[in-house]
């Protein structure tokens, strides 16, 4: 069960113009079971994305940044492919090609060319990918192309994921109405039985290249990048950016005055998609925020913050509702910021200033700690009383249902 | 229940002469429980330590460090005192005071001055040492005082361990018999409950402080620098060599032929003692050995082999003998390792070869995987085909019970 999450309805998932969707159950893993997702892009969309850093990165990863930003990029991108199941990573040159089979397929259906088609999947790593089996579902895909499939193609993408990950948000732009919905799916950086956290946003904005691709790393810096719920990286992790353009206008760059607004709109897209994933962390019972500030830089300030998110001891003791705060400290300690002044670390639960000094605050009484830590939702705030910079990473406990999961899912 | 680990009998922990150790229940945190410890080295015995790197690290790591490097040391010390239940770290100031008074409390008992006292902790974080106990313990501690009481000392220091930890050899120097004893507690680089881990090894051969400085880091590094139950490092860790002279002899440094042979058996008691770390690892049901090999330098294979040890997929999987093999390519992919070609490298399970070319060994069948995974101790090698460094990793799986264990301890 999630933490304090549940899936906007199908109603409050604007449709975004140059954009339908199409979802069949292509039997790819299991039968009975959506598990294909082809999404059509207007002629003149654009899309811009961010990838694993894995290096083990699956081969439709390599595809879309070929497609993104290789060579032979064609600057327009006119359509998607997900399939569930199979991640297609750690498949070697037969994995390369059977997703450019995949592209392939999907571009003569819809009468494009494949450098124009993007290719995702998630699932099992090590395993083929029956790329005959995507090709066999295609037909229906297209078939159920809808605009107002939003809410449907979030299902289709779930593995293991207990609620569908939808957000939608409508601006007004020189005098339009934008419209920007995503869906994502994963729990976290690293999907821990599936190995993929993906996510598709989509505006009918019209957006130059250029500030569609910063628009994207800086909306990911602020949502996907923040969020953790076991420090793995997946090697299918991708974030992808649509511009469609159907609202017309003309094309938004990165030095108009719309840029700020548009994309502080999509990043709290983003970011309402990435804390879901969060929320629906495997076996999480609480939703915890971790704020670090006084630092030197935001990459210190995140270095705490993921020190603290990825301590087994600090997770379990959340799990615990144990206030065993030291375990946090020790945590900070081991976050490889070698000229840290301990000494003048703060840290609070929420309102409760637990430690100063590098040491237990004076004031603190333990039921203060036992009572933050009795809510589903926590936040971590420290203080490295060093500078100006500030982070935040968001993250979930570690429960028993979490090992259960990953010690049963392909039993 | 440790994998494949029992404490050695009384009778196979040879004495060291020069060395005499003695415990005491002094009711630090519970009642009725062996929690002190004191070593006694007679004049002339000398120490070198290796201690956590944990910013955070507790009073009593700052006060050996100083005690054994500090512009007052010594160069002689003549006692270890050693409590559970309280780690005295994130302790500020006074949590210094308190290392500090423990010393002076124990120099006073045995006619010495505190700089020749090393003190250690291991126990709960954030909360204050209480000095008045470990005084009131120590004259029982004194009255304790035998050469042949290793085996209770190993039982002494144990807080979670499920067995005690501890090894003794013996070898012939120059036709004299040299004895080598230790011991040791924690579950890995963290104890995931108690924050410590600490290791004591102590010889009767007469060694300089150069050599002893030398072969301490060396030991340390092929022993409890390869181990790992779940990956944070802890603020109390300490590993200590002890060198009593009680054998006899010249001095043996650096460049004496002994030294060689000395350093091996000092490392192979000190390998002994942290492999039954990870085998009593919290939860832990399997075994595992990583070798990497082909790197380009030791510090790449390592940390290959931490990322491998510190995933929790891979740790789960091992729990649920489920040969989930893609779990390690993406562990090794997320190594850090920027230039690595991940389409050369080779991974196995013992004896059989599960990935080539970046991809799954086309001879690989599942069953031989499941086959391998059923053992309680496996061997996963990689070979990154870049270099001729070699390293090796020992940890254990990630079960409910890890999690049980950290979730409840304080309850």
């Amino acid at each position: 069960m999630p933490v304090n999450y549940q899936t906007p309805a199908a109603s409050q998932l604007k449709p975004v113009r140059g954009v339908r969707l199409g979802i069949a159950e292509a039997g790819i893993r299991k039968l009975d079971r959506k598990d294909l997702l082809l999404i059509e892009l207007a002629a003149g969309s654009r899309a811009a994305g961010v990838f694993t850093r894995n290096l083990f990165c699956a081969a439709p990863v390599q595809v879309c940044q070929r497609h993104l930003g290789g060579p032979e990029s064609p600057g327009e991108i006119r359509a998607l492919v997900v399939n569930t199941g199979i991640a297609n990573a750690g498949t070697g040159e037969p994995g390369w090609l059977a997703a450019q089979a995949t592209c392939a397929a999907v571009a003569r259906r819809l009468s494009v060319v494949p450098e124009q088609v993007l290719p995702f999947s998630t699932g099992v790593i090590l395993e083929p990918l029956p790329v005959e089996r995507i090709e066999a579902g295609l037909p229906a895909c297209v078939a159920d192309l809808d605009a107002d499939n939003w809410f449907d193609a979030a299902h289709a993408i779930m593995t293991t994921d207990t609620v569908a990950k939808a957000a939608s948000r409508q601006i007004e732009l020189g005098g339009r109405t934008i419209t920007i919905t995503g869906i994502a799916k994963g729990a976290g950086m690293i999907r821990p039985n599936m190995a993929t956290m993906l996510g598709f946003v989509a505006t009918d904005a019209a957006i130059s290249q250029a500030a569609l691709a910063r628009m994207v790393r800086e909306a990911a810096d602020e949502s996907f990048n923040c969020v953790t719920v076991d420090g793995d990286t997946s090697t299918n992790d991708s974030f992808i950016l649509i511009a469609t353009g159907g609202a017309g206008g003309s094309e938004i760059g990165e030095s108009c005055p719309e840029y700020a607004l548009l994309a502080e709109s999509v990043t709290d897209v983003a970011r309402e998609l990435a804390q879901a994933i969060v929320r629906d962390g495997e076996g999480a019972t609480k939703y915890i925020r971790i704020l670090v500030e006084g630092g030197d830089n935001r990459a210190e300030c995140k270095a705490v913050g993921y020190a603290i998110a990825h301590s087994p001891l600090v997770k379990t003791a959340f799990f615990a509702s144990d206030p065993n705060l030291g375990r946090i400290l020790a945590a900070i300690g081991n976050a490889g910021i070698t000229d840290l002044d301990v000494n003048r670390i703060r840290m609070w639960l929420d309102d409760v200033l637990v430690s100063v000094d590098g040491g237990r605050n004076p004031a603190y009484r333990e039921q203060d700690g036992a009572r933050i830590m009795q809510q589903a939702e926590i936040t971590i705030r420290v203080d490295l009383a060093r500078g100006d910079a500030v982070a935040s990473v968001w993250t979930c406990d570690l429960s028993y249902d979490y090992v259960k999961i990953n010690a049963d899912y392909r039993s």
